[in-house]
């Protein structure tokens, strides 16, 4: 069965296996500062980014997920913005996608924030499907301008 | 022509009609006090929401834009969401809201943020064509799960 | 009997009689604009100061405290600085203050912040009388640059 | 002559010398993973604790100075608290300290910052000496509650 629980100093190798493996579903390279400082945000107490791990009967990581808070013009209390979620491609389908996005919505419950939220692509047919079960499809789309800072 | 500038104290009254149209056409209601605590945030220097207004040639505020900064794991600096934008109906068409737009995107410019990004309804077919031509639809869709805080 | 409690919206006028004795003995006058920005900030619960008022058992309020918390470079945990304390000179010596005190200490250790600290002008014999009661003179003394921003 | 200028991350061998020289300056042992996280928060663009070097004509680091904003009640802008200020001993009383401090009171400037302070130890004769040169001492004695967290 898995569990999910906060990450920890010694899960870093882990979660670096994981963290590539996200990023090159998305086809994106980040430089390996980036993954320093991601990293160290996560374990960083008072920094806004938080994450989580599931691990598997014998304490192996098969996920990750990323999730940050902040202010919104709409509410007194923040919101939490589900930023990354990747499930190791051998244990899909069993559970540990939900698991990730149920440990979020427990932190944000508690932390008193009024919504947890998050975006995929549009073609995205397996993930919308538990997507599709657990939350709710608000039918907004997404437009950026890319700065190139 | 329409120009935009920071919001100031004395711009409150025209912010909340503009703000209070804005969240009827959401079909919103919010408390009174969501109010105060917006604008509060919104002229406060150190809170991480931020808000500008288009005037028109006879000083009146014809469009209102907000917007916040998160940090992200992707990047060093952090993003800029662009939560809110409204024009008055009586001026729409005239390039208000690409001013807006504009306003936001410079802003974010100056203070590093590599990426400006917002959501809006897919069926809005209005907004959607301003938005295509100045920033890219990412195919991302949208979920949320409420959690009645 | 003095109780403590955080500050409410309802309490508005009788901290602004409180601020504003507590500036007169600092002899320092701030403009109107400041004390709705720190009115604002102490009720909003995202901002990082917060504020409790001591109540009499007839319920008037009869001394104020604030505090804000700020990342520090010796600990993984925010510290807690109590920047003001005031106590209507009508109720004196009774305990208000300690009690103040008090409660920042106790929201301080249920949000994990490793130390309280706060300043105070070396010749204020009074008030140095109940700090020494209560914490630890630690032979620092405060150097300042202002530079009239 | 000496310079200043931010930490870089090429900086972390030096700047871990010159900050275990400080720490041992104050009979204080912290954990190495407190380094760590000290050293992240100080690279991170985002967060709100800031560092700079002082470097000799041969480009060795010299001094360290560390300091951070904190929300204030008495200011719409951010205080900026000089927490750390150390010069390695054998170049002392050649303008490295005094450089450092005006590195952080410019950086101040420039971010809109009212007021730069620091605390120090009452008796530190030979540091209040330039204290007393480049600011002002405020009669302000520093009071603390260890929390034990």
């Amino acid at each position: 069965m898995t569990t999910t629980r906060a990450l920890l100093p010694d899960d870093r190798d882990a979660w670096q296996t994981l963290w590539r493996g996200y990023l090159e579903f998305y086809e994106t390279e980040l430089p390996a500062a980036q993954d320093d400082l991601t990293w160290n945000r996560l374990l960083d107490p008072q920094f806004p980014i938080h994450g989580a791990v599931a691990v598997d009967d014998d304490g192996h990581a098969v996920g990750i997920v990323h999730w940050l808070t902040h202010a919104a013009t709409w509410a007194a209390e923040p919101y939490c913005y589900l930023e990354d979620l990747f499930v190791d491609p051998a244990v899909r389908g069993g559970g540990t996608g939900r698991a990730l996005i149920a440990h979020v919505a427990g932190w944000a419950r508690e932390h008193g924030s009024p919504k947890v939220y998050w975006l995929t692509q549009q073609h995205n047919a397996t993930a919308r499907t538990l997507y599709d079960k657990v939350a709710t499809d608000t039918g907004y789309v997404h437009y950026q301008i890319g700065l190139g800072a």
